[in-house]
């Protein structure tokens, strides 16, 4: 059974603050727990209950709990079969490798499911590093965790402010950001490296992080009057930019 | 003060047992609400506190709540500065238009922001229709029509069996489906108009739907191992489909 000092600890890794202090987070799920067991993150504690496809997994962490204890862990309304206290990797951003990929830099989102979607999609596309602003909804927050359906294992993500970071980067790089006005992104001749900046879900990319976008790119609708939508989801207008940079 | 059993009422409109029965569904915002107002949509009742961008708009069905009531009436943790009650519209489905556009098919989604998502995106493509099977979530559960951000005013939506429809529909429409085997959707020539018949989102489409499609499609990854993501979630492989679809 787990101890009641435990379970407050995996209560407060929901919390930003105790994720940044004690420099863990948690998973649920038997698939994205699986999945981090296999990666190069440092699984902690691992607890299963008897319906867990992990129950005979041969893991030093590893303690057996029935339901009642798991629904005291467990964050979600219906408590997963297992659950994992993870350590937050130690991951430092090479600036020279991203002179030969695409990576994604997210300024300002604020939904946890659409990061998670993000991280995701990145992994599909072959993405290997997702650069955030500091003001970006923590990728270890559950519910992006959750999202990322193990992705978060194989994308690096990366914290800084970004109009720090954007003009420290090689001058090579070119860096691209959608915005309502731009070259048509289906028309315009995209580089197959560079950082393609996105921005938050109501107010798009920040003033400041503007003026430092080499190429502005937009994706134009396809309504024949001005009653259509204004704008598409964040992780949407991601996935058809990065379908447009890999199609080529 | 709104009464008892109107409260009641906005409450069991939760469920799509009592949306049916009533022919009702809740909405809520400023945003989608004045979309909802100014669309052909019926407004039956609308709820709004003083701070509501709406408070002075002049509306028969209008009533000015206090934020307590207003908390009593929303479904949401942070009640919005209005709510309304709207009539489903009987909405018919034209079979022969169906021949000079692009729609979407649903197959079965489960997940209410998924579908959400996906009418803001067909609306974003101009795409008008979108036909769900029967086993899809409901478009007029609260969190369908939150994540539409509108959009659900503009894209009309149907549920049919897709067995019996898809057979009984024109001949020279084309039926698209999206697999983990098909042509390579980038380098394929796609029809401007027709069905693309998207899945569920752990399964895909369906044994029964998959016989009738005749145009087969697959999104290739960009992953040069087998350690990638396996999938993209429902609303973004969307997203990428209409993206080839429309840029064309």
């Amino acid at each position: 059974m787990p101890s009641k000092a435990l379970i407050q600890k995996v209560s407060s890794l929901s919390h930003k603050k105790f994720r940044d202090e004690l420099g863990l987070f948690v998973a649920e799920g038997d698939k994205l727990v699986e999945e981090l067991i296999n990666s190069s993150f440092l699984v902690q504690h691992l607890f299963v209950t008897q319906s867990s496809a992990l129950k005979d997994y041969n893991h030093p962490g590893k303690e057996l709990v029935d339901e009642k204890d798991m629904k005291r862990l467990s964050r979600l309304k219906t408590p997963s079969p297992s659950l994992a206290i993870v350590k937050i990797p130690d991951q430092k951003l090479n600036t020279e490798a991203l002179k030969h990929q695409l990576s994604i830099v997210l300024d300002g989102i604020q939904d946890p499911g659409n990061l998670g979607t993000i991280i995701r999609l990145a992994d599909w596309f072959g993405i290997n590093t997702v650069i955030c602003s500091t003001d970006t909804v923590d990728c270890y927050n559950p519910k992006v965790v959750q999202a990322t359906m193990g992705a978060i294992t194989r994308v690096s993500i990366h914290y800084y402010s970004l109009t720090e970071l954007l003009p420290a980067l090689p001058h090579d790089i070119p860096i691209y950001g959608t915005f309502l006005n731009g070259s048509n992104i289906y028309s315009t001749t995209l580089s197959p490296y560079g950082m393609l900046v996105m921005g938050n879900e109501g107010n798009g990319i920040s003033k400041e992080v503007e003026t430092l976008i080499q190429h502005r790119l937009h994706i134009p609708p396809f309504v024949r009057n001005e009653k259509g939508s204004e704008s598409l989801n964040a992780a949407i207008a991601t996935a058809i930019c990065c379908s447009e940079f890999r199609r080529r």
